[in-house]
């Protein structure tokens, strides 16, 4: 058994955690924290969790917590997680961070979009955890940056074509819409019910945080540096991200010929789903699910790609890709505690 | 391993069906039948679902099926269930019926609130399947007669005070709240997303055919014939009753000992969750798990109690009971199928 | 033109009263009041305003309001409206005040559902609000209590039977289900998106503070003291009340007679729309309002009376009706202002 | 006054239609249409208008509707409109057509993308109906061409930019969202509730209709043949379009100087807002009202500007936009009926 501690429990990401490893048939969660909750039943924080759960929150004290387990998911917003992570990681622990703090490679691209690192010196050890690109890296690492839920829905939408040179890169579009959990659980106006229910609007425009983690995937698959106009907008569904893709391609392409490309690089991964030509992705398909399902149209009129891919930003967004890179780092099957199929409708 | 037919697929009751049979350990999912789509995969008809079956829908003919399986779910509409059950009995195969067509057993009773009744005879023999009241009798059933989702959720949250004689029968108010998946998966100008959605009404006011059934469980459970109010809402979610319930109570009752009667019965339930005092359930905590929450509250100024009880209808409102029940019928663990935990948020 | 302020225009009532002061043809508001975005343009803070007001909100300074308004909206919580409203009132301004502060006729009840009272000596004086019940002593009042929107609903919707003594009164079960913005514009969790979305719960059961005044209004209809089962439900939508409330006929009563009854004390309402047999209301059909839309059901099976009220609870249950009282203390045309017909979808 | 007939009532553009006629001081609806409820009053079909309407639902019949009217919308389907718009012209009434019908001017690209025309000789006559590019050309129409909601959110996002030569025009890609209304009020699967809810997706990517109408009014504003990408999507929402529109700058513009061009262009427009630098539309906040909000960001880092457009595509998409027509075509003040403010939330 892997013995687990999820720090950061009382977030959307944590309870996803929680209700994903409470089916996982090797794994326990030992300890789950809190700092708003600590003392208080996880299973009062989240009345879902009632039978599964019998842990209290307790406070985040890194020594106290990494004596009892052997990986640690922190489930903390950046800032607050690369304060604990080099914590854990000396004590011995393997730690997938789901925050920011460990994405970006380099150190000034960091601190230019968020703010000073403090423990700079773990970037170039830190593994970016998406297996669909990264699998072997993942295996062997001690610190699993978890992929941003806009980055993961995009690098996988363009790897295939941006891997085998198909685009025009300088004219990559990138519209996502997010459903709200993306914003978090924090008490804040703008996640307000009647603020976002019957809403729709772009926000971050040209300005996003995931702009940097966007352009350092793409920019590693293409060889070259790629910069991308990346737009997201709030969604009002509870969960879900839909990345609506547009590039110039660089050549006379068919859609069949891109479409191969897809299924070849995704002919062996569990969490891939491509779509036939025809057919685009919906949110609703992969809720709950580990999936990302992708589309792809060639518009003839104006020789551009149209990628569309979805995901669930808290699944394969966030704690189940989390889950997957725990899997991969402790030798256990891939796929374990994530074969629950998307709840439709 | 049991071989199962999922008749009637193409509905929101089938595609639940299908997600929780997949990760069913000891099911083979061997037929899905659907006349609209016949010959399509399943998984095109639900893509959530693509990955997990690679079965096409055959058109319902009762001889190529039974052949092959050894429990049929049929999820039909009441009148074509009756239709197909017998045959598939004849046939030798168990039948779990998710319509309402076994689900009364005075055979007037059914004709007057549903149509004329083709085989009566099966009456009798048909199980009520409500496990947490009918368990020994589902493990030997030929028939399970599979509750409707609102008598689900007002048995569930009655049995206790209403076999321990706590109230004043006649005074029995039922006010509950279905999700609109309540309303399948037809094509009608009431379950349009801009009919439904920022909408909420009652319909089938002192007249919905569920009446009957609720009827017959707490008159079963009281002893004599009990008559009741019952009241639906559509609520616009997905998924999700809530029946909110009244009654006078028979004495001066404190609140504790009225729980002490739930914890109780329900000890040693899988699926039944009681909520400790001040705590009331929500459709968004048992959202894709077969749990039923309920809270109770006694009202001193009037001497009545309340009791709130949630369900998912498509889990233990429809699919996740009956599986529940093939589990009982098969000798299976009964929660085999059903360890997921409900998705929130 | 009647000089009005709105106080606490910064929640969901403020911007509801802005909405529709701006179409009124005789009345000019002079002045709106935020303490929280003091300085901001008040078409900043609700965008949906941008062209209709040039307004910037104005610190809660009674003494520089008073002089310029002939009436003033209070558009506060509880408590901090009864420690601006005696100044309102003293500085020669009449006052719509929308809180609960004023709506309790007995002091001690308020003292025991909410706090102290600060100007009991009001209480007397205060009207409230509902014109289909009080419309004569508000147009002499100098200050009316706006009732709250769950009493609204339940008031209008049981007048005619209560007036008429048709009812056991001690039989009253009243059923709820409010939209969000009942909730009110402050960051709360309860209140996030993700907490509401597809969520339904009960809450504040046998326990509201909307009791003491339902059963205000109707121990006047009756002339003897009334006491309720009343239970509120929060609804994932915006905006929209639908009470379903219960009640033991006195007698033997046909639908027909009772419908007439309330045909009969409605027949001049402006805004009072009894449906006809048969029908019943949906919240969809009155957003954005000030209908209250009512349908009634017999149940011969078990003697009861099923009455269905719904409104919209920043309209006819805020601020429409406030705007209602306003015109009948100013002398306008009573349905001034409020013409417009609700939007569906 | 004017007196009016709404034919094809009863669909959403129907009762939006009938919602902004209702308090229109100068218009007189004397018939309302609709094959499906032929003989039902209006208000039975939407109890939202009941109050205002006492009208039933007649047949299609020109003759004996054009004798009573001055001026017909007509909101039907293309196709059927065509076939009744030409009887309404000679009969001498004047005609606000809904549908696709007569928006393009060269037959061969409406017969391409919808199907052969049956009245081609109407289309050079025709007027486009975007008072913002052709109010004097309206003023004198005698057939006014409505726009679709997707053309209108998009034309008056780009017209500014346009016009004035700022953009690379083959660089456009536009992504917009639309609430479900837009797919109309017919039975059909992929509108059902639980299709759209907690659902998005892109749908007729390449191939909508729309394109063609947006490539029209694009290139007649540019002076050149336009070809652009649009891809439309399916928003879990009543009403709103959002349209985030994509294009490389021609030169290194600043933000201000660009939104100085839509400040010039829409100073008098009653219904266009242009939003301070930093802000960003939100369909929340144009619902109900006939209002196109813009917002415009450059993204100095990839030399592209984004534009943000919302509107209420049922008002400034379709009815509200087919009042402004009839204001002018009628000589009447352009806002006359349309001064309702949005609704929020």
């Amino acid at each position: 058994m892997v013995r687990v501690a999820v720090v950061g429990a009382s977030g959307y990401t944590g309870v996803e955690l929680l209700r994903l490893l409470a089916t996982h048939p090797l794994v326990d969660v030992v300890c789950v924290t809190s700092r708003q909750h600590e003392g208080q039943a996880i299973a009062d924080v989240f009345p879902s969790l009632v039978g599964a759960y019998d842990l209290r929150c307790e406070p985040l004290d890194v020594e106290r917590i990494a004596g009892r387990c052997d990986l640690v998911f922190t489930a903390l917003p950046h800032r607050t997680a690369m304060d604990v992570v080099p914590g854990f990681l000396q004590a011995g622990c393997r730690v997938v961070d789901l925050s920011a703090d460990y994405r970006l490679k380099d150190r000034n691209v960091y601190e230019q979009w968020y703010q000073e690192h403090s423990s700079p010196e773990l970037l170039a050890e830190a593994v970016y955890g998406l297996p669909e690109l990264y699998r072997e890296q993942i295996r062997a690492a001690r610190l699993v940056a978890n992929p941003g839920c806009y980055p993961t829905s995009i690098g996988l939408g363009l790897a295939p074509l941006v891997r085998n040179n198909c685009l025009c890169l300088k004219s990559l579009v990138i519209d996502s819409k997010s459903g709200v959990t993306g914003a978090g659980r924090a008490a804040k106006l703008g996640s307000l019910y009647c603020e976002a229910n019957e809403g729709f609007k772009a926000y971050g425009v040209a300005s996003h945080r995931h702009t940097p983690e966007i352009e350092q995937t793409l920019s590693a698959l293409a060889g070259e540096k790629v910069v991308v106009n990346f737009t997201p907008h709030l969604l009002p569904v509870n969960r879900g991200i839909l990345s609506t893709i547009y590039a110039d391609l660089d050549d006379n392409y068919e859609l069949e010929p891109l479409l191969d490309l897809y299924r070849q690089m995704y002919a062996d991964e569990p969490f891939v789903r491509v779509l036939p030509a025809g057919q685009l992705p919906n949110v609703a398909h992969v809720r709950g699910g580990n999936y990302c399902d992708i589309g792809v149209v060639v518009d003839q009129r104006t020789g551009r790609v149209i990628v569309v891919s979805v995901i669930d930003n808290l699944c394969k967004g966030a704690a189940g890709q989390a889950v997957q890179n725990m899997n991969l780092m402790c030798g256990l099957e891939e796929n374990m505690g994530l074969k629950l199929l998307p709840v439709f409708p």
